[in-house]
């Protein structure tokens, strides 16, 4: 019962360089579908991020089939949904609200299962009995349920605000049981990655090593290779993260799989088509290659 | 300078059998740009008309590029425009709204132009001197500019309400100066199409003849074959106006024209590009006639 079109926006802040109406319509294109994707930029518009709600009700009466999502309005959103898929509601956010054909938005985040997919697929073996996790804000709180929900034995908080590591770590144990997570602080780093040697790794979600914030999250010598490194930075492609754990013989997952996976699930979710997610990573590469090109050239 | 990508959508009551998403998206797949036409309907939303204003910033703020109006908004939308083009102007009715880059929605009326680029196709060496038209309503007024604006020596307007007939016959006069618009009753049609004989041709712009009001809307007889036809309504595709009249050996003009050139020119202000009018035509008249087909076979 495929429709004839698909109408789909992005809501957020600052969006303009977003890969998403690329990514989303070239596969739509390759799937024969008319599909168009649009940026509903707050910064652009002129208007709060309370103002998300009045944007999802608009979208749903100009026929828009569904929306992302993302800063600052993933946790706002929610106020103004119909209903809330499991991985959502467990998480408090939302990356993607399908509006279905009775005029219901339904809340779905797939930057959870994006991140488990990309996971899955780049670290298949990786041991997961103790997992560290530089960074608690939304990316962190997201990675986190996708790697609990992918069997993690235990995943130790670390955030520059110890505050919030401790209210992550609190909110996980209340969804995936005692034990299953902890909050430590950045001195515990070199004795936690220690015992993650052999039996788990390192999963990134802060935003340092972003072109804004360069440098590496901890130190280098931190990176023993036994410790896999699981980045959730994209742009740049590499992270010196990434380049600098790579160096050192770690087996390394880039961010870039994660933005594409979270974009094809969401793509799934609005067309109901499975997509062709080799195809989709080869064209994020090529798109964001692209504008590192670009950014070196200017 | 051409956009990546069109959003449209057409705003109007009832307007789910419209054959514009079909008519607008299929040139713009020959022209190779990514378009998207989508139904807003107020029935469907359950908003009253005065509601238009809300829908056309609601659109601009969504992304939209632009929006066809339809019955009963023509004239509601006006007050909520940032300008009108003369032609619309001049009507006082929009069946176009450019949302421009600079956030602007721009007015214009694509059915006194569509009408007049119908009939300078369908009846190109049609004598001007004197024109009937029956209907004074939101059409009539249309295409009575669309007439006048060809050469039109005079027109002569008859309503079953004579004071909408006295009404559209003082605006034309003036926007198009003394003597070449005058109202009349029904009961001077015989000697107004007399009069016409050779020297002009009926203009029908009532409903009779759609499907909900089959029939005629004057007596047969007073069809003479040196009077042209030109016909308004469009579905069916051969009302029994222009059946009758055929017959009869006047020269005639389907709606179905009119229909597509001011499909075509909205085409041509929302993207900057000239579509084959053409194509458009044989589109039209495959969708129209299979729309036939299933109304015969059910």
């Amino acid at each position: 019962m495929a429709k004839d079109s698909y109408l789909v926006g992005l809501v957020g802040a600052g969006i303009g360089p977003s890969l998403s109406p690329a990514l989303h319509q070239r596969e739509a294109d390759r799937q024969g579908l008319r599909y168009l994707y649009r940026l509903l930029d707050l910064d652009v518009l002129g208007v709060a991020p309370q103002a998300v709600g009045e944007l999802v009700r608009a979208a749903r009466d100009l026929g828009f089939d569904g929306l992302n999502i993302t800063h600052p309005c993933k946790q706002l959103v929610l106020e103004h949904l119909d209903a809330l898929d499991p991985q959502a509601e467990a998480l408090g956010a939302v990356n993607t609200v399908v509006l279905d054909a009775g005029g219901r938005a339904v809340g779905h985040n797939t930057d959870v299962t994006g991140f488990a997919a990309s996971f899955a697929r780049g670290l298949p073996d990786a041991p997961l009995e103790r997992v560290v996790q530089l960074g608690a804000g939304g990316a962190g709180a997201a990675v986190a349920h996708a790697v609990l929900t992918l069997g993690a034995g235990r995943v130790t908080v670390v955030d520059a605000l110890p505050g919030r590591a401790v209210g992550l770590a609190d909110s996980l144990v209340r969804h995936f049981g005692p034990g299953r997570a902890q909050a430590a602080g950045p001195d515990e780093l070199p004795e936690l990655l220690a015992q993650a040697d052999g039996a788990g790794g390192l999963v990134h979600a802060t935003p340092t090593g972003m072109a804004a914030h360069p440098g590496l999250p901890l130190r280098a010598p931190l990176l023993r290779p036994g410790v896999w490194v699981a980045e959730v930075v994209y742009r740049p492609l590499e992270t010196e993260l990434v380049r600098v754990a790579r160096e050192r013989g770690c087996a390394v997952l880039p961010g870039g799989g994660m933005a594409v996976f979270q974009a094809a699930d969401s793509f799934r979710l609005f067309t109901g088509v499975e997509p062709d997610r080799a195809r989709m990573l080869a064209d994020f590469e090529e798109l964001a290659g692209a504008e590192s090109s670009v950014a070196c050239a200017g």
